[in-house]
């Protein structure tokens, strides 16, 4: 058996505009080495999950008390984490391209570098993120071949392919994101990903 | 100056209906007694919060993937924080008349172990905290006068603080249960006890 089958496995299901999912996708890699954790990056997304519950978007925007603790929750937990912050000026922010990109590489082992990237590019530098040149940017200074990938991110399959993610995300139970998912227990939130890693490995 | 008004001081927005209400009341005191910060106990009511963001009941019961996490979320957290647990069968609970109760008593020194109780009652005992048997033996077993005490939380005057109270919350931006307020800001939710706890003394 190897020995790769016996490690500790967590799932990170995220969304890059998904707020919350930012300082979860910055910490979770290196807490997970530390801990002998393998990580499975899940892209997803949340807009037909707030659509099947009758939402047309975030409920940070349809809630406006909510949404106003959230933005300054927001900062004080980006400067807990010593991770830079700044309010994206729209929110949600789409992130089609970039989400399908991940979905393609989500195995690839540049899917926690290109992933933290995207994050901070929306939430600590305000960047449509959703843009072919900021993503293909992104690609080509990771050392890809960002054409090629942007080309087999659009096509059909792979289109196909993030709306499966975003299926089996419904069919786990998972309401919003991140949500870390281990030995067949969910965490929902970037305050439980300790909880979740204390769990992988128990 | 009297020292008293220069000890920092934390407000604990809770409602005996509130299930993440249930682990902060419990765990408050004693934490706040060990940083030297002085707890104000808030009672208002989640019902008018809920009635004006056009719900007709808790968002757990509405959102049922988020309900059946968070049913066993407080599973978790309960063994976490060592308290008993047991999931009500009704939720979210009718518990107008403790919540009566809170609202007078809400300065007096009986306040936490008369919170502590009602929560424990209907999160670890399953009980009705809404009919008077169940109050009065609380307020009797505090040593208290419960007729008495019961005939003023029901007297219109009472009636109408516990309104103000829940007015003064919308006020604050406070939209759940949990919140703690603090030199100007708010925290919600049982998570982010520690964080309230040190932005009082910071």
């Amino acid at each position: 058996m190897n020995s790769a089958l016996r490690r500790p496995k967590l799932e990170i299901w995220f969304e890059f505009g998904s707020n919350y999912s930012y300082p979860s996708v910055h910490r979770l890699g290196d807490l997970a080495r530390a801990r002998g954790i393998d990580v499975h990056w899940e892209p997803f997304l949340l807009g037909p999950i707030f659509k099947s519950l009758g939402w047309d978007t975030s409920p940070f925007v349809l809630q406006e008390a909510k949404g106003r603790y959230m933005w300054r929750d927001m900062e004080r937990q980006c400067e807990k984490y010593g991770i830079p912050w700044r309010r994206p000026t729209t929110f949600p922010r789409r992130a089609l391209l970039p989400m399908r990109v991940a979905v393609l590489g989500k195995d690839a082992p540049w899917i926690e570098d290109f992933s933290k990237t995207m994050m901070s590019l929306n939430f600590a530098e305000d960047k449509d993120i959703d843009s072919v040149e900021v993503v293909a940017a992104v690609l080509t200074e990771l050392g890809l071949d960002s054409a090629s990938l942007i080309e087999q991110a659009q096509a059909p399959e792979n289109k196909e392919k993030l709306k499966v993610q975003t299926s089996r995300a419904q069919e786990l139970g998972i309401f919003g994101g991140p949500t870390f998912v281990t030995r067949g227990e969910l965490f929902w939130g970037n305050d439980r990903l300790e909880e979740a890693l204390e769990w992988a490995t128990r």
